[in-house]
C-alpha cells in the first residue's frame, strides 16, 4: 500500500515462523534482513539476500532496528526464541546493543522499558499499535469462527449467535459470522454501540437486557475483558449452549461454574499465531514497517 | 428495545412533519404528548390523546421537557415552525417557560444557550448525540445512493465508487454500495482506517495517493468536512465522473472549478429529512426518548 | 471475458443510445463497425473507425451480422430508429439484405421470423438469450430500488420488504435489498425456491401463505409474470404500502383495485434503458459478441 | 413453516443420530413416531411419545411411511443400523413390510427397487430430492469453510479462492467464503453461470481460461462431478495451494499426480453428517415431511 523510500536494515531476533514472515514481509518491500536465533532448516525458504547470524557484532551494529517477538519474553528473563539452541538473556542482547538504536518488541513490560531506557534506546510495543490490533481481529474472528464450526454439531447457517462486546473483534467477527449465514445478536453496554449495531444490520440487545434474553442462543462469543458471564447469566444459559471466549485473562466466563452447569466452555487465546501463522507473521510486518515508515517521517 | 418506566410529558413546538413523527413514536412508548405550531389537518392522524395547542398556557406547564425542531430556527429569530401561521419569536417562547424546565432542541447556538442559562433551563442538542449522528447516517447514505442511481446512466453494480472518508456517513455508505454490488474503494488518511477498511473487505486507499488514483473512478462520494477535492485532484478526475459531495458548508469540492471543468458535482445536505422523513423522525423521537431515560437515570 | 479472434463486422440499424453504446462495446473489442439511422450529432463521440451509413449499399454488403434494435420495431411497420429522420420500413430493409446473411434482434415477432425465413436469413433474437435476461436483471433491480427510494418516506434499510417470485430478477434483488440494510422475505410457490431462499439467508414464505401475512410488509415488489396481488390479496394490504410491479404486462397487480383501496401501485416496465441505458447498452453489446463467438465456434 | 393437517405414524429403522434428529423433528411437528434399531441409551434424550421397537409386530403395521437411513445400506445387504445389536437384512424387513406400504429411503438402488416393486410398495428416495440437496448444500459448504481453515496457514479473508463449479454448493460456498472476506473467482463452462456469478458480485472465469490463471489462488474448491484437476492444470497450480475436493467419488482431482507433485488434496465425502450431524438430521426431518405433505396433497 505504502511506498517505503528508505532502505531499512532490520535485526529479527527469536521468535518463531511468524517473525520469519514478518522478516520475509520487510525483505519484500526492501528491507535488508538479518535473522538471529533461527536454525538453518527454518531459513531455508528465505530469500537470499537474508543473512542467518549466530551473535550480535557489536561493533558492526547498524540497525535501523532490532525486531523481537511477539511477545518478546515467556520467562521473564529470556528472548522468547523456541528456534534458539541456547538460551538468550534479554540483558546479554540489551548489553551488546548500542545506545540510542531502536527496538520494537510485542508485549513490552516494565523490565524491558528499563532496560531500554537505561541505554537511551527508543523501544516502540508493536502490539500497542491500533492497526495490529485491527488486523487481529481478522485471524481472531476467523479462529473463533473455525472453532465453533468444529464444536457445534449443528451449522453457523441460521444458528442463533450472541456476541458480547462491540469492540473490534466484536464488529469483524459480526460481520463475518452474518456472511456465513448466521442470525447475528451483539450485546453492548453504550447505546452508540447499540444504534451502530443495528445500522450495521444485526440484533442488537444492552447487556442488561441479557439475563432475560441469553437463554436463546445456541453459541455465545464473549469479546469483553471482564467477568460477563457470571453465575445469574450462566444459570439462564442453556446446557448445550456453546461458550467461546475471546477475552485475555481471567476471562469474561465464570468457568468452574459452566463446567459445573455442563455448559462447554472454550477459552480461546492467541488465535492468530495459532490459527493463521502466516497472517499472524504478516500482520507484524506490516505494522514494523508501518511504524518504520512513520518514524522516518517525523 | 428500552422500557420506560416514567410517564413522560412531552410539548413538541414547531417543525415539520418530522417532529409529529417523532411525536408519535414518544407517544407509542406511553408518553403524553402535546403540540404547538401544528394546524389541525396536519395533526389528524396522531392518536387522539395527543393534544394540539394554540398556545402555552404558561399556568400549567408542566412538562417533562419542550421540544424544538431540527434546527430549532432557520432564520436566527423565531422557531422553525413551517406549518403555523404566525411566528413564533424564539425570545417569546422563553419567556413563557417556567425556569428550571428542560428543553431539547436541534443544532441549538451560543443565542439559545445564553437564553437556556438565563433561566437556568436544562438545554440539550439533540443533534450533537452520537446516537443520533450515527443513526442519521443511515438515511444519509440511501439519499447518496438514490441521488447517485438517479443521476448515473450506468447501474452502481459493478461501478467504481470512491468514498473520501471513513466516519460514519463513509462507513455505512460502503456497506451499502458493496451490498447493491459496487466495487468499493475508501480514501482515508489515518493507518488505523486503512486498515479498518481493510478488514471490512473494501478497498482502501490513503488519501495522499488520491492524486495518482482518482482517475479510476465512476462516482466519487465526498464524506470528509474539509476541502478535498480542489483544483489538482479536479484536474486528474474523469469529465463523467459523478460527485456527490455529503459535506455540510463549506462543502469538500471546488465547486467553481469542476463546473468550469464539466464535471457534475451535486451537493447533498440534510438529506435525512428530504428522502426519508418518517426515518428521520423516528430518529429524533428514538433520540429524545433515549435522552430522558438517560436524564431519568441519574 | 474471452478472446475474440475473428475481426467481426457490424451494422447496427436503428434504436437509441444503447445501440451506438453496444457498437462502441464491439468496437472495443476489436469489431469493425457501421452504424445507420443515426444522426452526426449522436455519433461523434463513437471512435473514428466507425462509419456512420445514410443507406445500406446492397452491393457492398460484407457484414458479418447486421444488428437491430430492442425491440426491433416499435410500430409494427418501420424499424424502431428514434435518432432517424425517415422511417424505415422493415420490409424494405430486408429487401436491401442479401440471402442467408445473419440479423440479430431483439423481440423478434413472426412477421419479422418469416420475413428471415423468406430469404434464408439467420435471424437470432438476443433478448430471448438467458446470459442477456440474467445481466438485464441487474438494472432491473437497481432501477427497482431507485424507484422504492424515490417514492418510500422511510430507509430501505430496515424496512420490511417483500419479493415475490424468486426468478432471477428476484434473486439478485434479494440480494440488493438485503445489502442496504432491508429485511427481505421472498414469495415462491416450489419448494425448491423456498429453500433455496433459506439458504441465502433470507426469510422465505410460500405463496399460499401470503394472504395470512401480506398486511406485515413496508414495501412489496412483484417479479411474477402473473396477477399475484388480486382483490383478497390487496384487501389484505396495508394501505400505505408501496407497491412495485415488475412484471410484463398484463402485469401482477389488480391496479384498478389498488387505486380504489388507495395504495400506490407502480408499475415499472423495461427499467434498463430507462435508469442506466450505458449498462443496457454494454449488456446488448457483449451479449452480441458472445452469440458471435458462439456462432463461430460451430 | 408448513401446516401438517394429518398425523402422521412413522416408523424409523436404523441409521445413527441423524435419524433420531430426524424422528424428533417430525415428532415436533405432530408425527407419531416409532424407532427400531436404536438402543435404549440412544433413544433416552427423545419425547416420551416416542415408542422404541425391538421387532416390526408385522400384524399391527399402521404406519403412514417407513424411514430407512442415508444410505440405507453399507453393506449392500443390511440395513444401516449402526446402533443395532443384531444385523437386520434389507430382505428380512421387507418380508415384514405390508404391501402397498410407503417406504422413505436414502440412495436407493436397483435391489431395493426391486424389492419394494414386488410388493407394490411406494419407494421414494429423499435424497433425491431437490430440496434435500440444496439443503444440504449449507453444512457441505461449511463443511468445506471449516476444513479450509484447519489447513490453512493463512486465514480466508483475503485469500484468493477459486471455486470450479457454479452449482448448489458452489453458489451457496461463494456467499460464505464472499462473507467472511475471501476474494472468490468461480470457474464455470456455461456463459449462464458467468454472467450470473458476475451478476452475484464474485469474479468469473470459464473453465477453458483455468490453464492459465490456476496458478494464481490459495485455496481451490472443487465441485464439479469430474476429473477437471488434471496432469495439465495440476502442473500449473501453486505447490502450497490447498485443493479440497467436494465431487464425488471418482472425484475430481488427479489424486496420485498433486501427491506426486507435492500438492495437498483434502477429498471431503459426506461432509454434513460429520461436520453437523444436527443440522443433516433435521435436513432429514424436513425433507420427509415436505414429501408426506406432498403425497397427502395429491
Amino acid at each position: 500500500m505504502e511506498g517505503y523510500k528508505r532502505v531499512y536494515r532490520l535485526l529479527f531476533v527469536g521468535g518463531d515462523g511468524r517473525q520469519l514472515r514478518a522478516a520475509n514481509r520487510a525483505a519484500e518491500n526492501g528491507a535488508k534482513i538479518s535473522v538471529l536465533g533461527f536454525s538453518e532448516e527454518n531459513t531455508q525458504k528465505m530469500p537470499e539476500s537474508v543473512s542467518r547470524l549466530e551473535n550480535i557484532n557489536d561493533r558492526e551494529f547498524d540497525y535501523t532496528a532490532v525486531v523481537l517477538p511477539l511477545p518478546y519474553t515467556t520467562d521473564g528473563e529470556n528472548i522468547n526464541a523456541p528456534q534458539m539452541k541456547r538460551k538468550l538473556p534479554v540483558t546479554e542482547l540489551f548489553q551488546k546493543l548500542p545506545a540510542e538504536c531502536c527496538v520494537l518488541a510485542g508485549k513490552c513490560d516494565s523490565t524491558l522499558r528499563k532496560l531500554a531506557e537505561s541505554k537511551n534506546i527508543t523501544l516502540i510495543d508493536y502490539f500497542d499499535r491500533e492497526d495490529l490490533q485491527i488486523l487481529n481481529a481478522i485471524p481472531t474472528a476467523e479462529g473463533a469462527i473455525q472453532i465453533a464450526m468444529q464444536e457445534a454439531p449443528f451449522t453457523l447457517h441460521s444458528s442463533k449467535c450472541l456476541i458480547i462486546g462491540n469492540g473490534r473483534i466484536g464488529k469483524i467477527l459480526a460481520k463475518m459470522l452474518h456472511g456465513i449465514g448466521a442470525e447475528v445478536t451483539v450485546a453492548a453496554r453504550k447505546r452508540k454501540d447499540i444504534v451502530q449495531v443495528f445500522a450495521y444490520g444485526y440484533k442488537s440487545i444492552s447487556t442488561g437486557e441479557l439475563y432475560d434474553n441469553i437463554g436463546g442462543y445456541d453459541i455465545i462469543f464473549n469479546t469483553a475483558p471482564s467477568l460477563i458471564l457470571d453465575f445469574d447469566l450462566l444459570s439462564k444459559t442453556r446446557r448445550d449452549c456453546l461458550v467461546i471466549d475471546l477475552a485475555s485473562k481471567p476471562g469474561g466466563v465464570d468457568f468452574e461454574t459452566a463446567r459445573k452447569m455442563g455448559i462447554k466452555v472454550i477459552w480461546a487465546l492467541s488465535l492468530p499465531g495459532k490459527v493463521a501463522p502466516h497472517t499472524a507473521g504478516d500482520i507484524i510486518g506490516k505494522t514494523i514497517l508501518s511504524i518504520l515508515s512513520e518514524l522516518e517521517a517525523r
